[in-house]
């Protein structure tokens, strides 16, 4: 591993991961990467071979190529619109000496050629707040544009995700429940069938914070799975042993 | 309550439903209500009112307008294709001294005339199971219409709920989450929104048995809420505690 004192710019951090011993650099000041990440690539399955082909859209600081990578043996492209986020993503990379595996570049999601040749699976941790309502989006911070759809809505990377798979090919995001119906009905009008999801309740009594989706591309419909809860936190306020092990390995 | 050795066939049982004080009439030869039901009438919510106009589909013996009865001192309709299980409900009807509350009618629920005023509330625990494999439904037994889209299909009892509903009417309904992608493309088509969600698991550890459904008619969109799962079955093949709750009350 490159010593990380030669990568760091001033202000950012290393995050550690240590069920697949990586480390990300992160930046207070812009997006960083949330649970949702971590359990979106957990969720997500990829295939082990050399020849897989992964792309991941919103990439951020690249936790999920990241977290991909312990899974794959395969090529991971990662796209992220904002530059800040791809320069950490490219000094972890070297951090992690991942530059042979992992391409992290910078680009707006809505205009990519599509890939030749198609890929595999699409990963996706897309912004997931609708701006029809301006007060909730205060400024155009870089978490304002990783979490809102400011330059990228749902119809979107839903069809670049389309334009980018092979038939058969996988989609994984994670978005949040209270907009299922609106990506249930983007996903199948573009020609996915929704094969398997799971929900993440932050306590067994509460609603559900995160809806993690596996999609397939023209692939026909053939029986949706709904994978066991994942609940997040104990009553005693600490992780579930079902959290740690997604944190720390089994 | 009337006495019930006056009104069972032979071959008859009584089932006691112990949080409402109810005896249904069951025969062991036809459909009877399982779980699914007792889970989709705790799901429900219904207007308290005396005024509440409330459509059970697909009533089989009878046991969600038997609940409901419970939680609402309104009219509840409820129609059935089988005649055999609308003449059993309607001898629960008497047995429970309900009659005056809950009006049990054979009828196909494909060619019901819309009701004027439309009902606030529509219940359905409709046949499940596609019958594209003609090899899975062997016999036309009473189970077999009760549970297979024999007479009939989603597309047909979602728009049923459709016509009988006011504006911001609600469609509550239980069904397979194997086939939630189906639902939910049909609710949307047809101009509901889903409104709330909720998953029931045999297991913590296994995948959902049972998804119900919570759609509003012609309402907009305004969020979707997961409701905390449901687990049926402890580690110990006993019910769980919240199971417990929802057969014999808090």
């Amino acid at each position: 591993m490159t010593d990380a004192t030669d990568l760091l710019k001033p202000g950012e951090r290393l995050d550690y991961l240590a069920r697949e011993n990586l480390s990300i650099i992160q930046n207070p000041d812009y997006f960083a990467f949330s649970v949702d990440a971590i359990l979106l690539a957990h969720f997500a399955k990829v295939p082990r071979r050399q020849t897989a082909r992964i792309l991941d859209l919103c990439s951020g600081t690249g936790v999920i190529p990241f977290l991909l990578s312990a899974k794959t043996a395969g090529h991971i492209d990662a796209i992220e619109l904002q530059e800040a986020l791809v320069d950490m993503a490219q000094r972890s990379c070297q951090l992690n000496n991942l530059t042979d595996r992992l391409t992290f570049r910078q680009g707006d999601v809505k205009t990519m050629e599509a890939a030749r040749p198609l890929y595999d699976v699409v990963t996706c941790n897309p912004p997931y707040f609708s701006v029809t309502n301006k007060q909730t989006q205060h400024h155009l911070t870089s978490h304002a544009i990783a979490r809102h759809e400011v330059y990228l809505t749902l119809e979107q990377w839903v069809a670049q995700a389309k334009r980018q798979l092979r038939t058969r090919g996988k989609l994984f995001c994670v978005y949040r429940p209270d907009r299922l119906d609106d990506l249930m009905e983007t996903l199948l009008g573009a020609g996915f069938s929704v094969h398997r999801l799971q929900f993440a309740y932050g306590k067994a009594d509460q609603v559900a914070k995160v809806v993690l989706v596996e999609a397939i591309y023209a692939g026909g419909r053939q029986g949706l799975k709904v994978e066991p809860p994942i609940v997040m936190y104990g009553p005693d306020q600490q992780y579930t042993p079902e959290m740690k092990a997604i944190y720390y390995g089994d």
